[in-house]
């Protein structure tokens, strides 16, 4: 399983949230971080309140949650998102 | 060493705490959390304010803890848990 | 890329982060949790509220960055801190 990991200003996390379901995550956590990081070439930089959010999928979604996020908020939105294999403990079962 | 990321109602987190400490584990953190899962087979689906627990163990620690979860929790209580090696920075000593 | 986790206490935390942009990460999330820990070998016990800051770098500034906790606050500070590798979204660039 992949678990994804994604730090998005609060005003777009919502939206995410629905989209990570939409596309196949049985479940999410989110929690209030503060920061500040780049979004890169584009970068606008952003500073202060965001929402890390994170959910553990099969590889294919993970992809499908990765390519969604560049084509629809990566542009507009200062979205981080990176993602590691994990172990899931036996008697689970993720979307 | 892995380090081992447990998701639960607030309800049984202190209770997991104690086991994690007890199992080997020398320490822990825990944030509050929020968020909707499902647990699978015989899945009620959560949602709402969670407790994430994360340590950092010897590989046979997390096999304990792990084994603990799915015997004692699994079937009562909305627990996810999941685990990946995570590199130290070397002068630190875990349980 | 390279996933680094540190916690600290909340008096040394502002001075890590300093630290991090400083040795070359362009950016970092700071939650606040609670939990229990051990230095190790010189070990003061904490307990109580800390800091987790997370940061995504290139390997390299991973390691400056674990040269100088141990060297700075390992032996007076209770820091504890961990990497492990992560695949980040294609588009973004970090420091």
């Amino acid at each position: 399983m992949t678990r994804v990991t994604i730090i998005a200003e609060a005003v777009v996390a919502e939206r995410i949230i629905e989209d990570l379901l939409r596309l196949g995550a049985s479940g999410y956590t989110r929690t209030e971080a503060e920061g500040r990081g780049s979004r890169g070439v584009r970068a606008s930089e952003w500073e202060g309140k965001n929402q890390k959010i994170e959910t553990v999928v099969r590889p294919a979604v993970a992809e499908a949650v990765f390519d969604h996020l560049v084509q629809d908020y990566f542009e507009h939105f200062a979205v981080i998102a990176y993602a590691h294999p994990v172990e899931v403990v036996r008697g689970e079962k993720y979307g």
